[in-house]
């Protein structure tokens, strides 16, 4: 028996759960730990001196399939992603599906193909999963939630509170590929028909930075908010000031042109294959070559610095212009580009 | 400035969100590791010798507050006691929120209030978490999201696929208490206004068991598809049969007569507050002690034992009545209550 579409019954915890467990996810991604079929996968744990990373993040994105990848490949490159950022070695996820009745088995089917494609790219195994079924009408035909726990070695202690004044700011490529790409496939917009996602796992692009760069200070992945939200982050954390050369920002020309057009400012567009890295600045170029010699940071750039914030006005990005002018850079207030990752 | 609803805003990424996490969700179940507010949080690792246990669990039910609970218990008790089953002691949690656009602030913060009520007593720190907002008509006010992880001590091997002929099958409480009370708020029945919930976190039963019968075969809880399932997929792993005595099964009146009214089984109810434990049969009377010592024990019973599989009919599940007879009882098929748990 195969069925077209999901079910209320797949969500039940009987023969039906078991089928498109069975079926579906263990067939696509399934690891030695998923088929014990315990209700909870049991581990080896780090060695002794290193500590755990752990992370999590739900993928509610529209459409589900995008140029570039889908909401599969974003599960897993989000949280992998997420727990790099400490530079732990990313280990295992759960995924958590909540699938709404209807939809199409054959779109799960390739949703979770390409969660085992981006899985075995960032070398993490999916050991543990969960699955709901909604009524028709209370959900988006798959939202998929991700958690992660990585291994940190011994010493080293990445965090956003790390920056330090005369620091130096490096991105791993082009910002807003992402979130255009998502907006303009919603939309059915024709401008950006040549742009794709950016999704990516980036924790060896990580590993090799911080061979290169042991000293990095931290990493973060400027998804929702964009560049603009996660500096102001790192500043805040940091308590300093971020200062962004404007024209050192990669942007492929579509996606300006798109931001133009639609009114919205590319340091605050989402991306999900890009990576923000704060070195000390004797380790600045070396970071860069290593990001550059990555698949994913061909169009590495260095874009800015640490400077001391002014008490009185408390810790500012700024935006440096060709000009010279200063302008600043906030974090996005409401809502600029809807659930796209 | 304040929220009365939740706001497509309060997940972009930016500044609401930022108030949304500070106001709502650290100001409630906060700890030390997601006030650094960094990506991935980063924790203590075992002790040499220990193993990771690793479980994920989605939470969709309706109403979001019942007798006995709400959605944020549920959330906490249910990856606690999965992480529990394996032997772990439980440590931290991960809290991924999907809210829908619209959602009022007030009950957010109740079930926030909740989560970390659950939290404590179950003496577990929810050290990182996601929060994404959907459009009104895409969800259902709130969907939870928890992964859990526990260290696990050396030597314990807790499995499903542990059970022995002869074993011995205790249930730590009454069953469908949980489903039972969730359906007929939703359906405004008002047969069982003297119910609630069973939900609970179990991590402490689990260790009084342990302490008392250290060669416990498993721990599973008979959530969705209820113990009808649960002693199924245990029979499965096992390569057994099981048989239980129907009369020595507790269940409360109230539950009894809801499920002859609703032609609904009680082995198939789901229960977010019990657990199932099969022992070795010299055990069996010191885990029953340890179970009726634990506050969500005080009604626990053997309820059966395991026998040897008939190689042409397989592993099977059989409920031996009052008169004697046998009948088979089978895991939950399709549908029975949906998204309960």
């Amino acid at each position: 028996m195969k069925d077209e579409t999901v079910l209320l019954g797949h969500g039940s915890g009987g023969t039906m759960m078991k089928r498109i467990i069975d079926d579906v996810f263990a067939a696509s991604y399934g690891s030695e730990e998923l088929a014990q079929g315990n209700d909870a996968a049991v581990l080896t744990a780090p060695a002794p001196g290193e500590r755990l990373s752990f992370s999590t993040d739900t993928f509610v994105v529209t459409p589900h399939f995008f140029p570039g990848g889908d909401i599969g490949r974003l599960a897993v490159c989000g949280t992998v992603n997420d727990v790099a950022t400490s530079g732990a070695e990313v280990k295992y996820l759960s995924v958590g599906m909540v699938l709404e009745e209807g939809f199409p088995m054959e779109e799960l089917q390739r949703v979770c193909a390409s969660i085992k494609t981006a899985a075995e790219e960032a070398g993490v195994h999916v050991v543990t999963g969960d699955t709901k079924v909604v009524n028709r009408g209370h959900g988006d035909g798959v939202y998929i939630n991700t958690a992660g726990i990585g291994f940190i070695p011994e010493g080293r202690n990445l965090s956003g509170a790390n920056c330090q004044v005369g620091d130096v700011i490096l991105i791993s490529g082009t910002l807003g590929d992402h979130g255009i790409t998502v907006m303009s496939q919603r939309e059915d917009l024709s401008f950006s028909t040549d742009l794709k996602s950016d999704a990516a796992p980036l924790n060896h692009l990580i590993a090799d930075v911080l061979a290169a760069a042991p000293d990095a200070r931290c990493f973060r992945d400027p998804t929702r908010g964009g560049l603009a939200s996660t500096l102001n982050e790192l500043a805040e954390q940091s308590g300093v000031d971020m200062v962004v050369r404007e024209n050192d920002v990669p942007v492929k020309p579509a996606v300006l042109g798109a931001c133009e057009m639609l009114g919205y400012d590319v340091f605050q567009v989402a991306n999900e294959g890009k990576m923000v890295c704060v070195v000390p600045p004797e380790q600045a170029e070396a970071a860069l070559a290593a990001m550059r010699g990555n698949v994913y940071g061909a169009d590495a750039a260095i874009i800015g610095q640490v400077e001391a914030s002014k008490p009185e006005r408390g810790n500012k990005v700024f935006l440096e212009t060709g000009f010279g002018s200063r302008r600043i850079l906030d974090m996005l207030v409401g809502e600029q580009l809807p659930r796209i990752c």
